[in-house]
């Protein structure tokens, strides 16, 4: 999906949210949103997606700031939070067998995809301790669109998947999904982004939550772009687009890529994702923030 | 009240909200924003209101597009609307007396204030048929700071009232409260908006709801500028800011702009409105939208 209109002020606000939570010198945040207003004077179009945008603002904080890794305790406490709710998914998944166990961690793994600072309680807000029953309310609002059997045969005749992950914290509910993949198919691939960027999950944060004992590899998406960036991708990640059976791809950003990127792949492609406004919920029918598991 | 930071995406979030609503054709919409970005760059500080950065990226809206008038019809309905409203209001007042009625009338008068194109719904897309009851629910919400007994003594011993209006339809319930104060003082002026931006109301707009039966006098604000301009405000309004015993402000742009004025006047000042965000209701100690009768 390509930028529009309603995207303009929602980049403004990301940004916005970002350096409300850094409380940065004055000086700093007014001579970051120079930079970010004078880079959306000049390239904000229609013909990128939203990801692009965010990409480039948010690379102007981390360079004019000087904080390399914005949010370094509040990712950390994400990933710990994940794991312990993780633990607890595990335990109430044990009676479940096939289809039925499949659904619901796919379901659990888009409930966890709230966890994304620009969307969680106030933008970059968010109350850590919270999160476990914020999830659980994700979970029982159930899917709006619930391609989740269709997505599970799939899986059975794809022997090799690709998955693209999201946000920290959630990638360990990932986790589960992809031990489970992994009783249907012979290779899963995870890939993760190369640098931080608001929540979305690095290699680095894959490995803090043990991605790497249940994924047959972990690959560098690219280096910090929110989502994975048609214009960035590491050849890696392009060279196993190209090879997958299937992608399964978590979050809005990488439906924005995947949904262009569409034409290029031979494998099935499925977003699972929590939408995060309007015009991306209208694509689907939908309003407001809705869950999805969708084959495009 | 100066800008904040907040107040950057709530600038290109204002202006977004305009151009969804006027469809205009890809590349102007483009160019609108292209030349907004832009005055955001060289200009968005911290250090003027945030009414002068949404009048300016409004005006560029309306040089580029070419439309001296955006939502021309909508303006109309709302006062119409306003006025069929006020109607009813009159009726139920019929009953009331001294400060009970004054009260009545000052809170629907907030209430009104409503009738914003930029926070009734999704922003400028508003139902005119839905204000009614909207504007009843407003009422019933009642004053979160409720000053009105004060105000009410100091306009009983104000012998000239300097009145300064916010928005379309909402004139006619200020056209009840006029009448009201008329009963109490010697003189009220009406000042309106010269030229057309969002929701503000004009002078024209003053004479279609009838003002001049009720005012003493209807000046010209200035131009078209969010709310009073302190750049820009005419000769006129300078002058009644000076020579008047007390000033009655809607809405939140008058109070950005007469909170900066005030050590500058020797009259009392007393601003009703509905709070449209945050950074604004929390300095009444509020949060979300809410509504306040208080004398700065």
């Amino acid at each position: 999906m390509l930028a529009k209109l309603e995207c303009a002020s929602c980049i403004v606000d990301d940004l916005v949210g970002a350096l409300k939570l850094l409380s940065l010198k004055k000086e700093v945040e007014k001579e970051i949103l120079r930079e970010a207003f004078s880079f959306l004077a000049d390239e904000f179009s229609y013909s990128k997606t939203p990801s692009y945008f965010i990409t480039m603002v948010h690379r102007i904080l981390k360079r004019i700031s000087k904080i390399p890794v914005p949010f370094k305790e509040r990712r950390e406490k994400c990933n710990e939070t994940g794991l312990k709710i993780a633990e607890r998914v595990y335990e109430e998944a044990k009676d479940l067998k096939d289809l039925e166990r499949f659904s619901f961690l796919v379901k659990w793994a888009i409930a966890a995809n709230e966890l994304d600072f620009r969307t969680v309680g106030t933008g970059y807000d968010l109350e850590v301790e919270r999160i476990g029953n914020m999830l659980s309310e994700r979970f029982e609002e159930g899917l709006m669109i619930d391609q989740t059997e269709k997505i599970f045969q799939l899986v059975k005749k794809s022997p090799k998947i690709l998955y693209i992950h999201d946000n920290v914290g959630e990638i360990a509910l990932d986790k589960l999904l992809i031990e489970e993949l992994k009783k249907y198919t012979d290779v899963v691939i995870s890939a993760l982004r190369g640098g931080p960027i608001t929540s979305d999950a690095t290699l680095e944060d894959g490995k803090k939550v043990g991605l790497q004992e249940v994924s047959s590899q972990l690959i560098l998406a690219g280096p910090d772009t929110l989502g994975i960036s048609l214009e960035e991708m590491s050849d890696e990640l392009e060279e196993n687009l190209q090879t997958t059976d299937m992608i399964i791809a978590k979050g809005q950003a990488n439906y924005y890529a995947l949904s262009e990127y569409k034409s290029k792949v031979k494998g099935k492609i499925a977003c699972l994702f929590r939408t995060k406004c309007n015009p991306v919920s209208s694509i689907f029918g939908g309003r407001g923030k809705i869950n999805l598991a969708v084959v495009l």
